[in-house]
This record gives C-alpha cells, structure tokens and sequence, in this order.
C-alpha cells in the first residue's frame, strides 16, 4: 500500500479531466468593493474587479457591520471560547438567533458557524427523529443539503428538479401516513431559478410531508425585509423549516435555522454538528445581526442589485453572449467544456482584470460548465460595459459560440437550434 | 403523522433523563476574562467566574489578537465573500496556513471554519480515497471524529481506549497490504489522558497504516512552539496527519490539517464539507495567525497554564474532592449522576457565580458525569482558593460523595474502594 501515491493519483486525475482547482490569492478592500488586490503565483499584485462574490449586496463593507465587529472584539475578545454549551451562548449570538426568527416570522432559530453545518446538521437530525422518514430531494439541491439527507441513513427519493408532478407522485406513493420530509432551494444558485414554492407547500399539505427549504441565496436579497423568495411570495407561514445563510447576503459568516420551538429545539439538542462546536464569535454574530438589521429596514441595497443585475443581463445578451435564463440576480454564461471554462476565467483575470471563476463539475453536470455572474449593487454601469467587452474579446479568441443578440441559451435545447457561429475570433 | 408532538416527545425524553441542555447566556468581557456576565432567565445580570473555557491561555483577549481582528476587519471587511474557489482565498488565510504548516513542521496546510467540519471532512475524504480502507478508531474519539468515520462509508473497527495490544491485534488481523487509517486524539478532553502515541507511530509503520491525530485540546499548549504533543515528544514527524483547532487556545475560530502537500490537497480537492462552504472571513484567519505566530514564542502562557492547572488540582485533592486522573490541563471532578450533576452546576453558579458547566451523556458515558475544570493562567491563586470553598459547599449541601484528601478518583474502580461519606451534609 503505497499511500502518497493514491493521493498523487487522485490529484492527477481531476487535472487530466481539467477540474483540478486552483484557487486565486485575493485581498478584499472594504471601501473598494467589488475591487480586490489579486496576488499573482509569481507573487505580483493587481488590482482586479470581482464579478463573482457572494456578497451580493456588498454588506461586507458596509460601515455599520464593520463598526459592529470591531466593536464587539474590542469588548468581548476574538472567541466564543467554548462550544454553545460549555461557554459558547454569548449575548451577541442569543440576540442574533432572535433576530432571525423575527425576519422570518418563525418562533426560533439556531445559528451555525456555517450554512453547510446548518444544513447538514438539520436535515440529518430532523429526518432520523422522524420515524421511518421518507426524505423527498430536488434533484438540483446542494451538496450541504446531499450531505444532511446521506448522513440521516434515512431512505431518499430524488424528484426532478422543480417538477410538481414527479413530487407528486412520490408522496402519493408514500402515502399519507409515512413521515416525508420535502428538501428544496428557493433559489438554484448555479441556473438562478426559484422553485415552485407555494404549489410544493400546497402538495405537503396534501399529504401530509414537512417542508425544508434553504434560502441561501435569498436572504437578504428579496422580501419586504429580506427573508427571502418566501416573504416575498406570502409563504413563510407554509414553511416548516427555512434555512438561510449570514455569509452571502449578509456579508458575514455561518447559517441558520428556524422555524416552530419545538423543531429547532430538537436540533439544538440532538444534532452533534451542533452540539460539539465551537459557537462563532460574538464579533460575528453583532456583525450578522446588523446586517440582517440594515436589510430588514434598508430596500437600497436590493433595489440596486435588481437594477444592475438586469442590466447585466440584458447587456451581455445584446451582445450575443449565451446568457443562461435566470430569474434572479444570478447570471451564468454558458460554457460547455471545462477547459474552456478555466482558459476563459484565466484570460479575464490575466488580460482584463476581471475575476470570475470557472464552475465545473461537480457543482454543475459535467457538458454545463458556466462563467456565474453576480452583478452587485456596486458594479456601476461603467463597469458591465467593461465586462461586456471583455468576455466579447475572450469569447472571439477562444472561438467560444455566441448567440443570436436578445435570445437566451437553453441547456434543455440542442446547440444547432440556437448557436450562431463564433463570431470573428 | 403528527410531526410537532414527534420533536415534543424527543424534547421531553430528554428532559426525562436529566440531559436536556441549558445554554447559560454569558458575555465574555475582553482585558476581564475569566470574568464574563451572566443574564438568567429572569433577565438579571451578574459578574461571574468561567472556570470551564476552551480559551485555555486567555488568548481570545490578547490585545494583539484583538488587534489583527479589528485591523483585518477595518481593511477587509466583515466577511471572505465566498468559497474557497469562489472568491474566498483571501490573504490573510493563505498566510494562516503557511504558518499552521510551518508550526506542524508539514509540507501544507488547510484550514476550515471549524474543528469539527475539518475532522469530518478530513476523515471522510481521506478514507474514501484509500481503496477498502479499514478505519481503527480509538474507543473515546471525539464526536466529530467519529462522523468523518461514518460518513466515510468505509469499514471501521473500534479500538479500546490507548490500548496497544487490543490496535495490534487489529492491524495484524487486517494485514499489511489493506489500507489502514488509524484516528486517535493527543489528548482526551473529558479525562485529561494523553495517548501513546510514539507506540501508535512505531505499529502504524510495523503494519503500513497511516495516522491521523486529533491535537484540538494540545496545540497552543504543549511543545516548544505550542505544536501540541507530537511536538513535545518529538514525533510530529511520525504522524502524517494532524489535526488542530483555532478555536480553543488560540482564542479565535476555526480548525485545520496539516501532512504531505498530496494529502491536503487531495482533501480540499474532494471534500464537500470544504468545497461547498464560505471560507473563514480575513479578520477571523488574521486573529488566529497572531495568536499562533505569539504562542510559537511566548512561553509564558503555557508555563502560566500548566502551575495554575497543577495548582487547582493538588488543591481540589486535598480538600477531597474526587478529582479524575488526569495527565493535562484539564481538571474532571466525578459526579456520577446527571441530575446532581446539573444541580451542582446551577448552585455554582446561582450561589457562587463560578460558572462549570455539567458534563452528560453523550459528551461522557453515562454513570460517568462530571464537572470539567480548565484553569487558565488568568485563574490566580486566589480565585483557586474560591473555588475550593464553593465546591466544598456544593458537595457538602448535595451530598456528594468526597475521596481521601490526596487521593484521585479512578473510575475503574469499586465506589466501596475509594469513595469516603459525604463529610459534614
């Protein structure tokens, strides 16, 4: 048994199949978002524009979730100091757990050190205390979802993605009497679309399933306060458990949990993801707390990342880019070969400053492979004509496909029925 | 189905068995620690005494930590924007992880935001890559040792507690041409026991097996430059894997491998708990670089440490009270029971502001819970004194039983062979 050499082998494949990942050396600058200093490997610094964060409105710099972190660390340290139960249940994390069951009007939550925890955690241990548990799976749910639902033990069924019928036709076969928990996205992060939530909530009710739905990519970002695509469809109330995330939207670290006392306290209680943790920092959890706070009573942020989110879009699709349809401020270019994918992200940073990385598989289907756009209330129209140019010039030399000007690129599609050919390059 | 009263009656089950856990809100005061303030229930609030923190050294209010936090946050921003791949390589990380290398004297390092996520993704992934893997596990490993094993779907053979004869016999039996991985801790957090890890090294080598060892209660706090145990034995060269905490005596958050450039890479390739989650903000890498870069030189903080700890329990044996063996810096004090044990707890802390929290299942074997003491250099002689005192009260009022002055209590042994009357009552 020669171990090194089963890793070294295992690392040449992915970069044989060209999804061995590199990661680029960036320095966020808050004042200065979405610009960050890009370290080159041969140790030279860039400026370079971030067209790919996940803080999606940019609240990582905002002054007042800054102010709340150093603040809090001045006064209370760096640490929790100990898992929730041995020292971890400080004051900033209490009020941070009662400030997320406010947005999403629920009786309690819980807070992790990350949203993979929180939905590994609880989809695992809500699902093993349900006795005989059906576990119902979009087919597109992310990895922290596959891992909650594998972890549990419990039987699974994967249902189409966003397909009513095929879930429809699970729980029928089921039947009402067995437990059946519904896992599913509000919003698919890789294709940007919404699931049907209110129909999905009406099948549950129907026969009788609980409903677990992530709002990773929501929160903060949609809804009257920020709740997410269930506050602003009038839902929230039909949702048994709504996940979200502190490390997007609001520009901060962790996840969380809530819903009904009584379900978020059998997570508390029996979930070891939860139970043998260190808890997060106090100085985090005052920043996350002024975050959602801002976003509860400032529509600003939002309101600018709609506006040039479409733009974005609308631009790159009248330049005959193949923008992928997306619902939401997600805004992902279709690729269809990873080597492809990573040579075009290198050039954009390399030749045009310009940071977006590739998304191979497996975060998508292997033939899927996508630059993913995420336009920020901060990327001034200025700069979506820069990036315009810049993938038209990387897309011309690579000798990528563009598409007809206005039209939008199914993946359901053959590429004959939509595809100009390359144009120029 | 009735899904509410299912989590009603696991809530109640718990309640039943005394295990249901009680977070007591405490805010830790930076420049005052141990000292922190409860808020009880009723809303009143007190200055009490942490005698149980995982911030073994006080790191958490190093006024350089606090610093680099505050500082990397001013510049930075509150959060790292994304994945590791996303956009969430920030500087301040990579730098992390030079030094964690450098500390372990490994050629790489990876970092995660927990001890948990780092140990579960570590273990899954390595297992799953070594072909038929066979995982010896140590009887007492903690928590989330044990959900890498898991969920590595690979076979795993529990091995008794530091027990040569009984792993041998387990590698002899597998035989040397099966891959092994033999997962074990430095040391024990609930008894304080220290593996024997030179002899673990030398089968491992006899029967071709990798190691990994899990250092979360050593590192910062054994060794010339605060490596842990493999440091100060001088075998970190022995081991191919270790695993450390940011979150407990470094003060910050956070936890890491370190080994051969092809196993961590290997791991952040494949693993989803590291692939699919936000990556650590700056602020937080750039705290937990100082308190490592600072305890790599200062001395200071061990020595302090370890006479305070040797002090508290030297002290707590001659006053009686049965204090386990323990080889560390940890201090466990036998109850036995669940329900005194909560109650010796919560009459620490009501009457005596000295907050130690109960010890139950599934933390400890039941029949086995206990107090866990961790003086820290900031516990003075005198606030040893106090503690004393308080829990001569707590003993005497609840009548728990008290040992020979001087003696320590050995739970493999008879009760009738060591345990005195309740002195006093």
């Amino acid at each position: 048994m020669k171990y090194h050499e089963i890793f070294e082998n295992a690392l040449a494949s992915l970069k044989t199949e060209k999804r061995y990942r590199i990661f680029a050396d960036l320095e966020r600058q808050a004042g200065k978002f979405p610009r960050a200093i890009w370290r080159a490997e041969n140790g030279l610094e860039r400026e370079i524009l971030v067209w790919c964060s996940n803080d999606y409105l940019g609240m990582g710099q905002h002054p007042d979730v800054i102010k709340a972190m150093t603040d809090t660390a001045q006064k209370m340290g760096s640490g929790a100091g100990g898992t929730r139960n041995i020292s971890g249940t400080n004051r900033p994390l209490v009020e941070l757990e009662a400030e997320l069951a406010d947005l999403h009007q629920k009786e309690a939550a819980l807070a992790f050190t990350s949203g993979f925890v929180s939905n590994e955690a609880a989809i695992s241990t809500i699902a093993k205390l349900l006795p005989n548990c059906l576990i119902l799976s979009d087919a597109l749910n992310h990895a922290s979802m596959i891992a909650g639902v594998k972890n549990s033990g419990m039987q699974k069924q994967v249902w189409r993605h966003n397909d009513l019928e095929h879930l429809e036709e699970l729980l029928k076969a089921a039947g009402n009497d067995r437990a059946k928990l519904i896992v599913f996205e509000s919003v698919y992060s890789m294709d940007g679309d919404i699931a049907p939530i209110e129909q999905i909530a009406d099948l549950a009710d129907k026969y009788n399933a609980m409903t677990y739905i992530d709002e990773v990519h929501a929160v903060g970002m949609y809804g009257e306060r920020g709740a997410g695509i269930c506050e602003r469809e009038g839902l929230m109330d039909r949702i048994d458990v709504i996940e979200g995330t502190l490390a997007k939207a609001y520009g901060t670290l962790g996840g969380y949990i809530t819903g009904k006392a009584c379900i978020i306290d059998a997570v508390r209680s029996y979930a070891p993801g939860f139970i043998f943790t260190t808890a997060m920092p106090p100085a985090i959890a005052a920043a996350a707390s002024t975050s959602v706070r801002h976003l509860k009573n400032s529509k600003t942020e939002r309101e600018g990342q709609q506006r040039q989110a479409a733009s974005t879009k609308k631009k790159l699709s009248e330049a005959g880019l193949p923008v992928m349809p997306s619902e939401t401020h997600i805004v992902p270019i279709f690729v269809g070969d990873p080597d492809l994918c990573k040579k075009a992200s290198d050039m954009l940073l390399e030749e045009h400053g310009i940071y977006i990385q590739p998304i191979n598989y497996p975060t998508v289907p292997r033939g899927t492979e996508r630059l993913r756009i995420t336009p920020t209330p901060f990327h001034e129209d200025a700069l979506i004509d820069d990036l315009v140019d810049a993938l038209n010039d990387v897309w011309a030399r690579l000798g990528l496909s563009f598409i007809a000007p206005g039209a939008v690129y199914d993946i359901n599609k053959q590429p004959e029925q939509q595809v100009f050919e390359a144009a120029g390059g």
